[in-house]
This record gives structure tokens, C-alpha cells and sequence, in this order.
């Protein structure tokens, strides 16, 4: 940034009587204060300036990064996948996906990483080129074995290990919460391993609510994991949310935090709405809970429903 | 951004002598003007405000994306390795690294990506963590082989050719120029390939300049490579300088380049200098042609010295 004179403060100058002064005073002051207007107005397109330029480049920067995050999920019959993600500045330090990774296995992830902005988001799209399936054959979700079918899936405990003991990620001193999940589409089962993000809400056709507490730390801190796996076997009609902790830690005016237990509330009471409005009417509970249409924190929210 | 409104412009309605305007018109216009001053002041105060946010955002990342580049490479005698880095915004679509690929050879790439500015940044970061060989011991670098050492070492036009046909990078709709090394630090030999980037400037001990033209497209085009390698036989006191296009492109007052020939110039009139003190000549070169401190392009420059 550029550092720029101060206008010299007149204003205090002007006695609380104006009436009073002399008409050479008023004169001289009024020459003054032209001048300082036209250095402030100087400063004020200045300023714009710098942030028109910056704007536009970190608006690019939000469109590279929404390009890499899908809406939804393609050709896949058994499953509904929506989400809804904003970004608390141009950028987010949140990022997910969902991608198929053989005939009868989704994988899904979502992660949340510390910060937001600019240091966040270079780190989100490192990571989401390590979790891509599709680099050169070479990734941590698919292992390359000798026999057919010539890979293994991995399984969700494993691939959050290998995260964690990648020292590549250590070297930016970042680390981020996560759920990593395989979807078998064949026996509509879920298996994930959960390391320091928020549990997913289960809400069953049925009418019953599970939010599985089982879970771990966050990746890359420095700490012996000991991971699991849990395991779920989904129902038709049966429903998935996955959240940012910018939704239940969003706060109010009297600085009460949203919580879990509002989310629970939206998605428990709207159960038969589609998915796509379920997740509308959240948002939208939770920007007339803050009273304002910005955001603190990176809020990204994920809905999956099996159609069975 | 937030859209402020705009303060009246009550500077044009001031008469041209101000000594024909009555007493009380000029209380009017000071009161009006002191109110203008106070809101264009609260409108700086915001701007600045919003550029402090920015900035601390953007700092944050710079040291993020700095921390991933080297300086030097340690532990390798036979070869000295400097380089000088400077973002034209805060974050810079400039990387390199260097990097031991075995006991005999060292791998080394100068990378300069379309754009500048985070959107490069974000894609920088991704494309260095393709690139990193302690990543899962998977990677373009070196391929995993059945037969000791279990490994080979992907030669330079195989590794771009890997790139370029990587449709992740793809997705983000970013090119970027490569100059790929392998140094065989055991029989003092260099191969490379050159894609889109400046050639090396080679600087022989026994006087002469070398600057082989061969190669081919950036990367990231849809179009088929042909690309080539080419190998060079190192003597103890050649240097070798690889250098971004902000350098022999940076355009001074009257829009002239700075142009390869003046770094041919400088880095073969320094040749009995230090490494280091070559590249600072280089750089304050460029900065009192250009004659600003800002600079327009991302700007990297990398010297290598063999020691024999």
C-alpha cells in the first residue's frame, strides 16, 4: 500500500461561532479547505483505485476457485448431491467434493481449513489437487495393487493418515478439519473417518435424527491419530448433511452462536422439501439468525439423499 | 466492495473571486464544505480500512507461497544454487524449485503461469505440490519401477508431456511457460527441456555465451508437442541463468524492453563476481532502467554455479 500525506486537519480550527469570524478569515479558511477537499477527493480515487484493481483480481481468483467445486453430482441415479457454499471473503478456505471412483464407490470429501482468505484458499486448491482422483493415475483415494481390478479404494481412516503424515502440507504450518466418505451405491452404505470437522446429521426417513459423535483430531497436527471408521447402512429417503463450522458458529448480535441444534431444526422440520430446499431455507435461517448479509467465517454446506 | 455515496461537489459552485461572494453565502458554503470534509474523511478512513483487511490477507499468502521457494540448495557441493524472487502484486504465478532426485542427480523447473496476481498464485501453489517428489513417493518425476532401484527418473520432455496432459490443471484454464532440468551432479552434464520459457543463458568459464533455442510450446495448450532434450557438458566455473519475462520484458518510460541482450550484458561483464552479487547487479539493472520500484510482471531469476 501506498502510504499518503494527510490533509492538514482545519476543521478544528473553525471556531464554534463561525458567525464571529472575520470575512478575511472566512476567506482564507474557505481557500484552505478547497484545497484539502481536493487532496481528499485526490486520496478517496486513490484508494478506489487500489481496491478496483485488487477486486478484480481476487474476484478472478473466486471464479478459478468455484470452478473447482461441484454443484452436484452427475449420472450417479442412487444419490441426490447438493450444495451451497459463500465464501466469507473472495475466497474460502472450504472446499469439497464428490466424484465416483469405480462402478459401485462415490467418494466425497469436505474440509475446512484454518483461516480464510488468501492463505487459506492457495492451500484449499494444493489440496484439492492431491485428493484428485484423475492426476496422472497417481493419488491417495485409488492405490495401484497387481491384481484385478489393478487398485484399491482406500479406505477413509487410511487416506486421513496419509494426509496427515504429508510433510508437504506441513511446510505452509496449515491445518484443517475434514470428512472423507465412500458411498457404496451397490448396498447403500456410508463408511467415513471424521478428523475434527463437525459430525454429519443423519436424518432418516423414518423420522429419527442420528449425529454419530465418533471422530478424531484435525489433519496435520502433530499428534498420534487414532482413527475410525463408521459405518452406516442408508435407507430410501434417507438424508446426509455435511456443514462448515461458519454456520453453527455463526453469531448474533447478543453473540449467541447458531449451534447445531438450529441446523437440526431446519433439516428435521423441512424433511419433505427437496434437498435443493432444505439447504436454501438453512442459509437463509442462518443469514436472518446474524441480522446481516456478510459472513465471518467461510460457510459451506452439503446435502446428499438417497433415492434407493 | 461498498458503493458510498458520493459527497455534492460544492467546489464548482464557488464563484472565481471569492471576495464578491456576501458574508453569509460564505458561512453557507464553509458549514456545506465542513460537512463534505468530515464525509470524505469517513469515506478514506473506510477505504483505508478495507485495503488494511486486504493487505494483511495478502501478506499472509506471500509468505505462504515464499515459503515454498528455495534459496539455495543445501548439501550439494558440486553445484551453487541462488535465486531472487519478486512478486509484481503480493503473490506472485512465478515458482521454481531444486530439489535432490537421487545420490547423482538434481531436478530443477522455473515455472511461469498465464496472469499474475492470486488467480496464478492459487494455480502456482497446486502445480508445486504436483511437482513435489516427497509427496506419497508419487509423482512425474520419478517413476516407480519393479527392478532396483525401484525407481527412474522421468527424463525432462516426458515430465511436460505429463503436464500437458493433465486435465486437472485443464479445469482451471490456466497455461504457464517450463524449463525443466535434470543435473547429473556426477558427470557434470545437463539435460533439459524447454517449453515456452526463456532459454538459458549460459555463461562458459572460457568466455563464450551460449543461449540454445530449441523448444517448444507452454503447457497447458491444446495442441501436440514435439518436444526435445537438450544436453550440455558443464566445466567447473560455468554458470547457468534462467530468467521470468518480467525481467526482459520490464519496459521503461519510452517503452523500450530491457531485453535478453542487456542480461547477456550484465551476467557476462559480472562473470568473475560471486553468483549472488550477479543476480543483485541483474535485478538493480532492470529496476534503474525501468526507473520505478514497482515492477509489472512477476519477476524470478535463477543463477546456478558449477563448482567441478
Amino acid at each position: 500500500m501506498t502510504r499518503m500525506q494527510q490533509p492538514e486537519q482545519v476543521i478544528r480550527d473553525i471556531p464554534s461561532d463561525i458567525s464571529q469570524m472575520s470575512r478575511f478569515d472566512l476567506i482564507y479558511l474557505l481557500e484552505k479547505m478547497q484545497q484539502q477537499q481536493q487532496e481528499l477527493e485526490r486520496q478517496n480515487q486513490h484508494l478506489k483505485n487500489a481496491l478496483v484493481k485488487i477486486d478484480k483480481d481476487l474476484s478472478a481468483a473466486r471464479d478459478a476457485q468455484m470452478s473447482l467445486l461441484p454443484k452436484e453430482l452427475r449420472g450417479v441415479q442412487p444419490i441426490t448431491f447438493r450444495a451451497r457454499f459463500f465464501p466469507s471473503q473472495y475466497v474460502s478456505g472450504d472446499i469439497y467434493n464428490i466424484f465416483r471412483l469405480d462402478e459401485n464407490n462415490i467418494g466425497l470429501y469436505h474440509i475446512d481449513i484454518s483461516g480464510h482468505g488468501v492463505p487459506a484458499a492457495l492451500f484449499s486448491v494444493s489440496l484439492s489437487q492431491i485428493l484428485n482422483t484423475n492426476v496422472s493415475q497417481k493419488n491417495l483415494l485409488k492405490i495401484p495393487v497387481q491384481e484385478p481390478p489393478y487398485y484399491k479404494i482406500n479406505p477413509p481412516d487410511q487416506v486421513i493418515a496419509a494426509l496427515n503424515e504429508d510433510h508437504y502440507l506441513d511446510k505452509l504450518g496449515i491445518y484443517f478439519t475434514m470428512l472423507y466418505m465412500i458411498i457404496d451405491i451397490k448396498n447403500n452404505r456410508i463408511r467415513y473417518t471424521r478428523a475434527g470437522h463437525n459430525p454429519p446429521i443423519i436424518v432418516r426417513q423414518n423420522g429419527h435424527i442420528e449425529i454419530p459423535k465418533s471422530g478424531g483430531l484435525p489433519v496435520g497436527l502433530d499428534f498420534p491419530r487414532e482413527d475410525t471408521v463408521v459405518e452406516l447402512d442408508m435407507e430410501k429417503g434417507d438424508r446426509v448433511y455435511l456443514y462448515s463450522d461458519g454456520i453453527n458458529e455463526a453469531v448474533n448480535e447478543s453473540d449467541e452462536q447458531y449451534s447445531t441444534a438450529r441446523i437440526v431444526n431446519i433439516v428435521d422440520k423441512n424433511r419433505a422439501l427437496p434437498l435443493d430446499d432444505v439447504l436454501d431455507r438453512l442459509i437463509s435461517d442462518v443469514k436472518s439468525f446474524t441480522g446481516r448479509e456478510s459472513i465471518e467465517d467461510d460457510i459451506s454446506l452439503i446435502g446428499l439423499s438417497f433415492n434407493g
